[in-house]
């Protein structure tokens, strides 16, 4: 990914210098800059030249991986470094570290930036969303450079902004990350799906059938999904669509305790179930498109909510709109939807939740019933859809004036005399719930 | 609760000095001591005659507000205390906590306990279920105390064993209040569903109807169930259950903005939705009960599987059959669930989940089909039931061995080149999907 924003800086006529501790990797990035139309890129095999060879005030974007690496690539560099120049982290690194950081360095009177950066390989060569927080006299040095490579949306401009101080762009990126989880493999991003068209035709050269069925079913685990439920957590916001998709790794992780409990599960009298349902094929691919929908958008105003709440805890002052807008960077259709967003808070910044925005509630009313009928067929069937079916539970549970929580309240009333409060006159109350009790049954 | 625990602790012939910030805590205490049969516990207004009263080595339970409300206590008794004498906090704090104050008390020669209370005001009176964790000499100073306080189990003996070292008696009231969420609330302790009956029985005073339709539906947060859901994300175990409870008290604090939401979302057509159903009431509580107790066998195999992992992370060692067995105070019926558990455990010690032990999977085949009708209505109904559909969720994840994990595998290989491996072979395999899918097209 470093190698890549690196051709992509030079591409846009940025001259910039690479250092990797790896000495053939440097060599490989400025062949292909070479190859690729004789980019302003020149290598350096040791951190004293590389750091002696950049401008001054010098700006130095980083791409390992979080955490310690991090710091050892900090103190390898700042050792060169003078007073004024920056480090930007571009890595998925844990937002307080950053903070530590930009704290670290300052002593130093060296500034520090996290950025977000998304797009995969493909983005950071041709056009990454990037989300840079921390010093905004950091931002403003590179500001021209970032504009630049970044993605470019017609109509919505470059795909980057001065997120805001401290750790905010890690923060956003991590929930953006969140957010993709489960919709990154959905129909709503369309390289996904081109991609996933090619995989489903390809033939095992190995053995029978196709190829995607041998792939064994064990996902990775990336630190940015798990952050995301804990801090949503923490900060009373519920997420119940990142939580599930995070819970789907985590299961598909345990491949030889599933296989065991299917054995055990196979006896279950599924075949029954299945039979009775009738399946109009045509119907179901469509129903399945607009609960996926619907899902996404439940996903979205979670993930927004929650960057809403830290950026009120951090006095962060994030502009939610602006978010989305430069995340739409790389895909036409994420673009639409994202350009949606966008527009609902600008016509509302202070609105509560995605789902009651005007455009949104219209388009979730319509698909509801789909997305009733495909989560429904899925439980019928023993399928699980945990995406689908817990943000059909957030929306729900949000779209009710009155939840079952009263009677917990009543309970605890009841045993410990907690109080409760009424929906029709203020003030606490408590009610004698054992004694009145007693006597209406005397 | 600390008022109860002490007269609970006297009634058994132990004689006990209590002391409190407030004085008229410590009075009260002192008259409800007289009142209950002459009780031999002593009130004090300072905390140095408090502790000075107590015979060596000497062992104060403190019941405060979790957080620095303990440091504070700690502070104010240790002054007082010798070498070889033990603090036991019984509050519900972060085991971390626990961890570095006992490190800390340490260093004064002084032992600690974190001790976890389970069974509210009543059962702190008449038998809780205790969860001592930290020094196993202090453990064993009060062993004789705490095995007469606890509840009493027939055939099963008094709720009380020592955890392990550390934090650990925190960690499992953490993740036992984590699992009793959602249960507590249901017709499986039966408590509850005696004060429930009461409720719904009760007219308003002040108005018309019920009073339970009166009381506001807004539940409060405690910080156990947050960490469980924190802990489980750390330690990558899938807590669905236990997470969708946590996300129904964060929906139910948004009194205003459901409001709004219903509002909103009432043009839904659920009228032509809930038309449609032909619901036989006697046969659907019957199936509420199933998917009930299906779910709540969900919650325990999240929860053990979750202090199992941290048991190994912490070389705690816990024995998941023995904190089944201590819990178990309180309630016949749920007595019979949790020693089903603890001869799981029994049966086998390395069981992988609860939910494919023989006796647990056959009572959920027999549920499984109530379970899915049940949840399937609620869909249908408009109406979210966030803990029964994600625990049928995971459920159907897990019992799954084939999961479409795989295609992610794939499009990772496709687009990153990540590589995937097999199921049908070892090693690690990587393929030119894109190269391929050209040449088919051509």
């Amino acid at each position: 990914m470093g190698q890549n924003l690196a051709l992509n800086i030079a591409e846009k006529g940025f001259p910039i210098s690479v250092y990797n501790r790896s000495t053939s990797k440097v060599d490989e990035t400025v062949v292909r800059a070479k190859k690729e139309g004789d980019l302003p890129l020149y290598g350096f095999h040791d951190p004293e030249s590389f750091v002696k060879s950049i401008q001054k005030p010098r700006v130095i974007i980083m791409l390992v991986k979080a955490g310690s690496p991090v710091d050892q690539t900090i103190k390898t560099l700042s050792v060169y470094m003078e007073k004024g120049d920056c480090i930007i982290d571009g890595g998925n690194e844990w937002y307080e570290n950053t903070e530590r950081r930009e704290k670290a360095m300052a002593e130093l009177g060296l500034l520090y930036l996290g950025m977000g950066v998304s797009g995969g390989e493909e983005g950071a060569r041709n056009g990454p969303s990037l989300m840079p927080g921390g010093s905004f006299e950091a931002f403003k040095f590179i500001e021209d450079i970032l504009l630049k490579v970044a993605a470019q949306v017609p109509d919505s401009g470059p795909c980057v902004t001065y997120i805001g101080k401290g750790g905010s762009g890690n923060f956003v990126k991590m929930v953006h990350n969140g957010i993709e989880y489960e919709w990154n493999k959905g129909e709503l991003l369309s390289f996904l799906v081109e991609i996933t068209a090619d995989i489903f035709g390809i033939k095992d050269d190995k053995g029978e059938g196709y190829l995607v069925d041998k792939v064994l079913d064990k996902t990775g685990m990336k630190g940015t999904g798990k952050w995301t439920v804990q801090q949503a957590a923490d900060l009373s916001v519920a997420a119940p669509t990142i939580a599930s998709s995070l819970d789907a790794r985590f299961l598909s992780g345990l491949k030889d305790e599933r296989v065991e409990a299917a054995k055990v599960f196979k006896t279950g009298g599924f075949g029954d179930i299945l039979t009775d349902q009738v399946v109009d094929k045509k119907q179901l691919i469509d129903d399945v498109r607009k609960a996926l929908y619907a899902s996404k958008i439940c996903s979205y105003a979670q993930g927004m909510n929650l960057i809403r709440a830290k950026s009120i805890e951090k006095g962060w002052d994030l502009k939610l709109g602006e978010l989305a807008r430069i995340w739409k960077g790389g895909c036409i259709i994420r673009a639409v939807f994202l350009d949606r967003i966008k527009k609902a808070y600008d016509r509302n910044p202070d609105l509560a939740n995605l789902l009651v925005d005007p455009e949104f509630a219209k388009e979730i009313i319509e698909r509801q019933s789909a997305w009733r009928r495909v989560v429904s067929l899925a439980i019928n069937s023993g399928i699980s859809t945990p995406g689908m079916s817990s943000s059909l539970a957030y929306f729900d549970t949000y779209r009710r004036g009155r939840l079952p929580a009263n009677l917990v309240q009543a309970q605890r009333d009841y045993f410990g005399a907690h109080t409760y409060e009424r929906v029709d006159m203020e003030g606490s109350f408590h009610t004698e719930w054992f004694k009145i009790a007693r006597q209406l049954k005397n």
